[in-house]
């Protein structure tokens, strides 16, 4: 049984041999930049975590390992477009460093070298890979559009919200462990839970990552802190401070969402104010 | 044997059945939009009349003729955001109608759905396809990019552009036929004919293209005419004008390239002007 470090580093060296000295270089630069520039490769290390329950050659499970780190980093590469962020693991976003139409195209090769190396997985569990590989994909699309409408939205509600991060966080590392099942020659049950258990695993990953965005430490996450607070994110600090907020502070969490002409820093430590009167990180822990 | 009428007419069918009546009704609508307003469906046609060739059962390739269309819309969907075009097929394009992130993602979600529209392919078949695709998918980008690169260059040769438009048209269609081939069972050496036949029609169907976004007729080619002059595209039509001009001409249309602040009116009528002296469209037609 391989330790989660030891199955990283198969990774990151697997993922270095990727060929992307390729032309023309305004494409693929950014694809090697962005896969250079790390991150837990959490993704990849459960496909092969939940093979390696059932066999030893982890190996064979490469491929669809690193399609799914490809395609991760691919959706943050858009999504850091869409949000208009310019911090991404402490390096520059890929349309701040190049310009946005790069970064819309080489995130698309980039889909696309994910696919490239799905294709490496043999025929017999090609299709039911593949399949399950789209379903979930599509479903991270409908996730991180929820995120977006979510924004220009006051009134939702935390099923809303878990909804959302099932779509858009937790499906994808469910899929990983469903694959590495899979690939292992799972029976169909075993299978399903592999997938449950990442379902709850990517719920639990993705509150931390809400906490970690109001209360982490810049070196550690790699992102401005504060981020979802100016972005106005229905995350479920906001929405629980929006419920348990008296009605003088729910009065100006809510003008404190529609201002643009506060500056950033006030604007955060005045938010960050109201979550901690109400104690909302406390029950996030809690959740 | 089925005429490309008749084809064209099963794709249509068959494309109005792909459920995209799903929500987030943001992400979906834009792809149901840009598949409904139209187009000759020349990629879906071209792998049905290759399957037909060697097989009858055409309803057995309409998955991977599906995919196709779908891949190749979700390339002009987020190609137009990149060059920033008002309109396409005389409609208003995704990132005008709606917005630029709602054109990035449902791209994004519109290349998954061609991935799960050639997922249906059987087994058999379905390695060898998906690598065809994904290598060609690549290609495309590729071309992308440097047509893009082309646009901040004025030494662009006429070989250059030939090997752009391979990549960025031809081998698309190319793999379409390709493809029908390889459903159809057709030989090694007769998947290769066809996949080379289509590298050609292709070309010259770039070719006409370019002539059609200068001397067309709107209405017809669904475009705004001068869009190529416009963006300073490097075009046979530009390079060759370049390169076949007098001096005065040559400066003329240097100048012309290099301003921002003349209407753009002018700018196309002076550009055909050249276009005209130099007899540029007739050595495209004879190409």
């Amino acid at each position: 049984m391989y330790s989660l470090k030891e199955l990283q580093q198969i990774i990151e060296t697997q993922l270095s041999k990727i060929n992307l000295n390729a032309e023309p270089k305004e494409l693929y630069e950014p694809v090697e930049y962005i896969l250079s520039i790390g991150g837990k490769r959490l993704r990849p290390s459960l496909v092969l975590a939940a093979y390696n329950l059932f066999k030893d050659d982890v190996e064979n499970a490469i491929f669809p390992a690193l399609a799914l780190e490809v395609f991760h980093n691919f959706t943050l590469l858009h999504d850091d477009i869409m949000d208009k962020a310019d911090l991404r693991r402490n390096q520059q976003t890929v349309h701040k460093k190049w310009s946005e139409n790069v970064a819309i195209l080489s995130g698309d090769a980039m889909s696309i070298k994910a696919y490239e190396l799905l294709a490496n997985v043999p025929a017999e569990f090609l299709t039911e890979v593949l399949q399950s590989f789209n379903k979930t994909a599509l479903q991270v699309c409908e996730g991180q559009q929820l995120d977006m409408n979510f924004e220009n939205r006051l009134d939702v509600s935390v099923d809303e919200y878990i909804e959302m991060i099932r779509l858009k966080t937790s499906v994808l590392i469910a899929v990983s462990l469903k694959i590495g099942g899979i690939m292992g020659g799972a029976s169909k049950n075993d299978v399903q839970k592999l997938y449950d258990f990442g379902l709850n695993l990517g719920l639990a990953f993705q509150l931390q990552d809400d906490y970690l965005d109001s209360y982490g430490d810049v070196k550690v996450f790699g992102k401005k802190i504060g981020g979802d607070i100016l972005a106005n994110k229905k995350t479920f600090l906001l929405i629980r401070a929006l419920e348990l907020s008296d009605s003088k502070n729910t009065d100006k969490l809510l003008s404190l969402i529609e201002r643009n002409d506060i500056k950033d820093e006030l604007k955060i430590s005045q938010v960050l104010e109201i979550y901690n009167e109400t104690n909302v990180a406390s029950l996030l822990k809690e959740k």
